[in-house]
């Protein structure tokens, strides 16, 4: 429930808290005042390169945070030629420095970390075996997600007064017992709905590839801690692209599942959970496909989620086998007029499918004419959805201001007009809603059978990430939760003022100008989309369109 | 969209289409007056086995109707030992019986039916293989789906101006792709909402173990046509019970399984859709496990019903080895004090619970202490679900009357209050309605969980098949609609006036009593129950408990 009326001054109560949150990194996991200043100075930050120069990592640690997908820990791990305390304690230094520098933390729980990691340890030991198939490896968690004995506020200052949380997650059940470690949470935005993350308590996450340019959001500091390698898979969860936004903008790769295949369950929510709309999904953020696919197949597995979230959908992971000569027909999504591309990202995209034809692969270019498969009328669907039901107001309640990004309400209503006419009674404007998407479902389903498609390929965003508190409506990502399709991002090429030199401004002042300058470097990326619980065929294509990025794809 | 103001009187209209209907069995397939006279005085009208004694079908077609499941069917018509129009044929002019002395069908398209055995014949004949899994094998449907060329009016007067349909619905096309032949659409009751398959079109269809009992309903027409064996394989659909208790009335097995496995688009509704509540489910109605399971893995196979319905289910089928060694744990149903079961169910389940131990299995005694895991509390919530919303009234509009059992109109609320306040705002209601539902799936997700169940036995209902409109409330079968539990219908023993010689007045006017000479020889039935998308495991755990009942459930 939201609190009372405020009982001590909001600030006093953040100051509070940020300073707890600051006396949990060990004094000797400190950057010197050197290195913060030269981070300050240096907005790639990734490029001074903290892990190494900090000296506070030694060679092994580098080595076991920088040199290897979880995947491949895990084999090590599972043979004890690493042991959990030894990755676990990396991890945890890597991502102290992250905090440091580019805020995408919340809640540490360092000590309780190296004690699960030592209990792993020792019973790999003694009995000879891993607890399970994700023995020792650290996992980061969004702050949602709650974690016993750790306070679960995502971000909202009403939520200091909640107690540490009493039971743990559905999916935190689960990742301890297939043998995982958390360490940390990670910091999201304020309400969890725009593309910055940011909050009165633990401020902004910022983009190690470019503190100036956001981090994104609502899993911005999963993208960013993921980014600096201080984690090796996260988790995340998206209603609108907060998977996908932070894993464009941070260059890693995200998947946004179907809903309900990763347990969505127990997490800390500010939104009335029942009325009809978008349903929020679970996901993993990582440097590899095979990565999010380990934590995919690890979760689902046989289908015994249902067991810990009643919501979660008992159906197994299926495995397709290897194939890589396989011929894709891939849909390449068409540019919404409304939500031009910028030129990195066009550039991007034409560069794939470039490759991807070279590759052999079947190109079919989707049509733009039909209103109910644009993205812009998706995007006012899940607008409309996003606003017309009761809400809480959280913010109000601790007397905490609208971080900028909340205040300036990204909306993509200069595409056109509501779906559902306005100022309907309830069931009326449900009812229209309903039949408004489902009028986008069915168009949608005739043009995969149509067009015969395995996979549609679409851009990740309209822009890369852009400077702070302007990324705009996410409609590129949206549009996958409208019709609950699964959605992976793949990073791919950087954006380049030198290609690129032109500015453009977008005509709608609610999306991004494309800025040369301020852009150039950031991560390019591409999103593969498959139909509604073909999560398995989605990554399985995405590793296909991965590999052939890597051969024929290059700049 | 409901019609206008009636045009015409209501009854002239009904006139119209009955003589159409009836225009459409052919004269040489009609029974005789003697014989129709001869089933009327006999309420057991099975016991005066018409299809033999009328003549009409040959010892072949005697044969072909009585002595195979649609696998064995299957099996000699892909190996051309028998022809698609013999067998088509066969269950035609049964299913015309049927329909003479206990009016369990709609529409009937014997003509077309018998052209598409012909191309089947002769595209087997010429291709040397089978156009599909279900090649040449008659499955009958409930009315609510649509046939090209045939008229759809799910009972409705207001709905008999509508045009023939235009285009197939999701299953029908996919049951024709798989090389099936629909023959005809079966019987429902007014609103689809009863347990009494009657209208003012199409009258009321009559249980064939005993004319003066009710078929049940809503898919009345396809248990009785399966009991009559004029259909091998049936499909209904299932919202609070509407597979379940005409199978359970009908002394036939039924599978109501996970909302959207099977492909439910395309129906014709006279309710109101995407307003939050219970959802209906197509599933098969048929003579054995085996049969039900060859509708359902036929159909869901790899996953391809998303490319006919946006809405169905992209997931395939689960192949569970044979085992039945394998050792269940089955947890036992509490008798819900507001809904007591009459003698014969009870002793039904009792004698399956014994035999279920003889055989080895584990039994568990679930609690009825939990107010969250009653019947009650379910019924409540989903009557309320069924109330609380918009509804076109289709019948007012043309002006027939309700039929007795829509007048009736069953209700649990004597049991409890409504589990959201009434009178509160759409969206309040909504959120304690689904505030409820999720009490109601947590604590049964506990106890699956605490029990480490495998299945759920229960009754199917608190009677048996009762005489017409007063089945009541159908308590037992809509709690798993609550939580989108597949559940299965297993024919198990009969009602005795001999064992069970003395009635019971159930203490709620709503529910039915027990009256021993009434019901003396109506089938009695169990239920089996997974968790939401285990299909597979359900009809799995059905099998092996149906042959233990064979094996150690001798009365």
């Amino acid at each position: 429930m939201a609190s009372e009326a405020p009982t001590s001054n909001w600030q006093e109560l953040v100051a509070t808290k940020r300073h707890e949150c600051e006396q949990k990194i060990p004094r000797d996991w400190l950057l010197s005042a050197d290195q913060l200043a030269l981070a300050q100075e240096t907005p790639r930050v990734l490029d001074i390169y903290l892990p190494r120069r900090s000296g506070l990592l030694s060679e092994v640690e580098l080595d076991l945070t920088e040199n290897y997908t979880a995947s491949q820990l895990l084999v090590k791990l599972a043979s004890g030629q690493v042991s959990s305390s030894a990755v676990t304690t990396a991890f945890c230094k890597r991502a102290a420095i992250a905090q440091q520098v580019i805020s995408c933390l919340t809640e540490t729980f360092f000590p309780q970390a190296l004690e699960r990691a030592k209990y792993l340890d020792e019973y790999l030991q003694r009995e000879g075996k891993p607890v399970g198939p994700l023995h020792g490896l650290p996992i980061s968690i969004k702050d949602s997600f709650c974690v016993e004995g750790v306070q679960t506020t995502i971000g909202y200052v009403a939520f200091l007064e909640n107690e540490p949380a009493k039971t743990n997650s559905a999916l935190v059940k689960m990742l301890l017992e297939l043998g995982a470690v958390l360490y940390v949470k990670t910091n999201i935005p304020q309400t969890m709905m725009t593309a910055d993350s940011e909050n009165n308590i633990f401020g902004r996450t910022l983009n190690p590839h470019n503190t100036t340019l956001t981090a994104g959001g609502s899993s911005g500091g999963e993208g960013a801690l993921v980014a600096f390698r201080g984690s090796i898979l996260g988790v995340g969860t998206d209603i609108a692209g907060s998977i996908r936004i932070p894993a464009l903008c941070c260059g890693v790769y995200g998947f946004k599942p179907t809903v309900d295949r990763i347990p969505f369950g127990g997490q800390v929510s500010g939104t009335v959970k029942g009325i009809p709309g978008l349903v929020p999904a679970a996901g993993p953020l990582a440097h590899s496909i095979a990565d999010l696919k380990l934590l995919m197949s690890s979760v689902v597995a046989d289908g015994q989620a249902w067991k810990y979230d009643s919501a979660a959908v008992g159906v197994p992971w299926q495995t397709i086998p290897c194939s890589f000569n396989e011929c894709l027909t891939i849909g390449v999504l068409a540019e919404d007029e409304h939500f031009p591309l910028h030129p990195p990202v066009k550039r991007a995209l034409d560069r794939a499918v470039e490759a991807l034809t070279r590759a052999g692969h079947r190109i079919v270019r989707l049509s733009a004419d039909d209103e109910a498969q644009s993205l812009a009328y998706a995007s006012r669907i899940a607008f409309q959805y996003f606003t017309y039901g009761p809400h809480r107001d959280i913010i109000a309640s601790s007397g905490e201001p609208p971080v900028t990004s909340v205040a300036m309400a990204a909306s993509p209503m200069s595409s056109g007009p509501f779906p559902a006419q306005q100022g309907q009674g309830p069931f009326e404007t449900i009812l229209a809603l309903h039949a408004a998407r489902q009028r986008v479902h069915e168009a949608w389903r005739q043009t995969w059978v149509d067009q015969k498609l395995d996979v549609i390929l679409a851009p990740a965003a309209q822009s890369t990430a852009v400077a702070h508190d302007t990324y705009g409506w996410p409609s590129y990502t949206v549009m996958w939760n409208v019709m609950d399709y699964p959605a992976c991002i793949i990073p791919f090429g950087k954006a380049s003022k030198e290609l690129d030199p032109e500015p453009v401004t977008t005509s709608d002042d609610a999306q991004p100008d494309y800025l040369p300058d301020e852009v150039d470097g950031a991560p390019c990326a591409i999103q593969v989309i498959t139909p509604r619980f073909q999560d398995e065929k989605c990554l399985w294509a995405a590793d296909i369109i991965d590999r052939a990025l890597a051969v024929y794809g290059k700049a």
